[in-house]
């Protein structure tokens, strides 16, 4: 312990910096760097000296100095993921109650990095008991345990907007929510405390809210308001695009106001929770859940804790991993886990059910499109569900061809580039393109066999806005931002067949524009020399002027008709 | 509570997957959508119902989930992470002690795709208390909480491996650790309980230990071992160009044994941990320091949290805010600490120390490529250091032009691209290389400056390996897989002026070189055409052969002169 006292750590960091102090640039000096290991050779680091320094991290702690992982990497963009944060929460708890979602976001700016933003839902509210650990506590939530298409999944999202918030800006995240039109809205500040990573409440009182029910959101933090791509404005029109189920009001800081009209009454699909497919669990999780389980019989652990595990299928396992049917899941030894983990993936199980996740919609994404891309034509696909990883999932693409791109409006004839927007359970993504699986399934489909240029391992040219849209109880996101999809081959797949899909019918569109105008120049062709051709005729068969039209009429006749578009 | 007990989540799934069992893809199907609709209205989801499934999500569950996150994406990287994470802890455990690092790895393959890692090292050893929450428990460590130039920073690397372990084998970490040559070693056998983030001790008890002091540490994980790029071998052989101080040996699963002999037996400069400075402190970090500072007065407080704050400084800021120099930090309030906040950044503060981060050094770095590659050409150039953030770090960059590249062994006239060898605090980075600032540095570069082809937005083209090292208190990397540096235009620009510095150095070798090579065609037309040149003047002047001889010794000196290399 003698040992551990003369090297407190904070002793230790004075005595260095006083030298350091002095010392500014002598990094490339060699006398100095020997001098300091002459010190640090007196001070021994050993074993204890080492195990004093050691402490628990608390999660936030971890996430504010890491806060680009969150999304948290610059002021613009920072103020996009809060936004995007609350708006998310606020879509997924109307859905949840079966609301129709009314949703309102305003951005006021205070001063010049300075920015209050407000987020307002109609959805259920939140139990007061509940609402500090909601807002201001990482990693709590009621979403990452259960396999269930939502837009949030991690738990993080809206407790980080927050911290985010204190951070930079020192000031509490206000909520107030009310539950029941009969009582009362609860308000409350509350901040988190990031070295226990626990809520601290600064205020805490009733007070009046306009909607029978709901909850909104107040953020003050640091930000920087611009428009354009992967902008608040551009997330915001695409939220529209993707959910025609919503009213969206946006109060830009600007003062502009934009107002996103519900399209149909119609609530999407109501995802279903499902439990995990046996194929998709490795065997120290089979082990483990083994272990924690309460039945009381092997088969019964199947059936229960597993999707697709009938009792037929569950003595087909016992009877492959030469198990009991009555050993007690409680008492397996890793060797047992081991042997049923063989068998499971021996059997055949059907895959995971799929009707826990469900699409935008043909109908409903090309109405979305047509709502911000006026073009002159549309394809649409949604494709059956499919599985990754245990995880069923779905891909729908959408495509709009020929609009008025701003890209090219200096230079008209100039191509532009394919307009790609990403959404993963109905949520747009902005940032990290390339490193996205939707992106590499693009760059990767042959554009040419659709009549669109396209440079090897890039987007093709021309005005398009493709529109990939993934659903799945669990979206395998690169980062805890959620901003780009893991590169699953069984996801690249399905995106790549949905782009087809669209592909081909733009490919046909194309040929039959590109085989119209041909014709056009055709007719005109035969137009042109018509007059000429019935000249010659007359003069070599010396005919009259009536038996001449009458002639070019018939001729006009068939060379069109044996050129019918 | 009536409501919450028929909502029982589990319940709800029960009644829910029975359903979805016999109604399989019938998730394109109105009806069916509908009827599940009709159900969830009967089972009403209110804030209530919603608030009974809110709950904890310990660290290592969402880790275990998102193990992508940390690099364990697929069974080959998961091996190469492993041991990264057990080689960085044992280099930075021995350089902490001051010890040069011996350190063995050993990989044995089980079966197809089980594999065992033991890594050992003759560092200080861990204390037996230590053990457990070093190998099992996520974001627990010493590095984390300081700021000083180090390898591993977050305190999860090896629990994570550990985790991934258990998770897809079932097996216990095993660690042996001795810590005094005079005692017996200990050896135990621990798991972490992913749902409290804590460690389970399977195992407890003495051992003998070949080393007097040391660790080995031994994880049986899903793997794949495959030679090439990215492989172990690949990160092996980096580590060792990276530290020629260390001793390394690797037995490879197939048996062959690699030896990498220490070339030096300096140890590397001892980092220094340094206190953050105040440039890099937001309003709310600076807020919640003062309101849990122990010092009494404000200037006090700015002296001793902060580096490069003298007592000069202190009053000046105290000044500039308008506070008094008395002021009792814990009882600031926001506002107070608002003005705080921009009167630092109003004030002028020396840089922060530099002599807490070491580079790798210009003579040892050129050593360090000799090793792994033979070629005509090297340059090498270690940048002063710089701040991000407030944080310092340095560049290094080394060349190698003209090795025999593996790329082009089918056609030699095809130019290989730049091979880009990336670290960070001397650990290498084999994945995301194009999501990381030295990528984004090096293809920014202009090479046609330096006599190379280069496409735009790409490597340059030739026989190039190309060694980057950024060394600083705190790596930036975009993921916790610690693969990709983030794009901070502070760090860029550093390392586009140590590429520039080799570049120039390059170009004036490839100039040299290609007016060599015109010079030597030049004296052979000179060779070749001289004695027609004696021939004509013979004729015309009529000389003798002498003469001639003498005239065309002369000639030939004058046209090398003018024409000297």
């Amino acid at each position: 312990m003698a040992a551990t006292k003369t090297l407190q750590p904070n002793q230790m960091n004075f005595a260095f910096e006083d030298k350091s102090a002095d010392a500014e640039n002598s990094v490339m000096d060699e006398p100095v760097v020997k001098k300091s290991r002459q010190k640090t050779s007196k001070n021994t680091v050993t074993a204890e000296t080492m195990a004093a320094k050691q402490r628990d991290i608390s999660v936030s702690e971890f996430f504010a100095k890491n806060r680009h992982l969150l999304g948290f990497d610059n002021p613009r963009k920072a103020l996009l993921t809060a936004i995007k944060e609350a708006v998310d929460n606020s879509l997924d708890a109307c859905e949840e109650a079966r609301i129709l979602p009314d949703i309102t976001v305003t951005i006021k700016q205070l001063t010049e990095k300075k920015f209050t933003v407000i987020v307002r839902d109609n959805g259920p509210g939140i139990i007061s008991k509940q609402v500090p650990n909601v807002f201001a506590r990482l990693l709590y939530g009621s979403k990452f345990h259960s396999l269930k298409m939502s837009r949030g999944q991690q738990g993080i999202g809206i407790s980080a907007a927050g911290m985010y918030g204190l951070l930079t800006t020192g000031e509490p995240v206000q909520i107030i929510s009310r539950i029941d039109k009969n009582k009362k809205a609860y308000h409350c500040h509350v901040q988190i405390d990031t070295s226990k990573n626990k809520p601290m409440v600064t205020l805490d009182e009733d007070c009046d809210f306009e909607l029978p029910t709901g909850t909104q959101v107040t953020i003050t933090l640091e930000g920087k308001y611009q428009k354009g791509k992967q902008s608040v404005d551009d997330y915001l029109a695409q939220t529209a695009m993707a959910n025609p189920h919503i009213t969206l009001i946006y109060n830009a800081p600007d003062g502009q106001v934009y107002e996103y009209i519900r399209q149909t009454k119609e609530l999407p699909f109501t995802p279903v929770e499902i439990k995990p497919h046996p194929y998709g669990v490795e065997l120290g999780l089979l082990f483990k859940m083994a272990r924690e389980s309460t039945a009381k019989h092997l088969t019964a652990f199947l059936q229960q804790d597993f999707s697709r595990v009938s009792s037929k299928v569950g003595d087909e396992i016992c009877k492959k991993a030469s198990l009991s049917k009555n050993l007690k899941p409680a008492n397996m030894s890793l060797k047992e886990a081991e042997a049923l983990h063989n068998a499971i993936n021996e059997t055949k199980i059907m895959a995971p059910p799929v009707n826990c996740i469900g699409p935008i919609g043909e109908s409903e994404l090309e109405k979305g499109l047509k709502r911000v891309v006026e073009a002159e034509f549309y394809a649409v696909c949604t494709r059956k569900p499919d599985v990754y990883r245990g995880n069923p999932f779905l891909i729908e693409a959408a495509i709009a061809y020929g609009f008025k791109s701003e890209q090219n409006a200096d230079d008209p004839d100039k191509l532009p580039q394919l307009e790609l927007k990403r959404f993963a359970n109905r949520v747009p993504l902005l940032y990290q393109q390339s490193a996205c699986a939707i992106h590499k399934a693009v760059v990767e489909t042959n554009w040419r066999n659709y009549n669109l240029s396209q440079s090897r391992g890039a987007l093709p040219m021309g005005p398009i806005v493709l529109m990939i849209h993934m659903a799945s109880v669990w979206v395998p996101f690169t980062s805890e931002s959620k901003e780009a999809i893991a590169h699953y081959p069984e996801i690249i797949k399905e995106i790549k067949l949905a782009i087809q899909e669209c592909g081909r019918q733009l490919g046909m569109h194309l040929r039959k524009q590109k085989r119209i105008k041909l014709e056009m120049a055709k007719r005109g062709y035969i137009e042109t020399y018509l007059p000429y051709i019935g000249e010659a005729l007359q003069e070599i068969l010396t005919l009259k002027d009536e038996q001449v039209n009458t002639i070019l009429t018939r001729l006009k006749e068939v060379l069109e008709k044996t050129r019918q578009i």
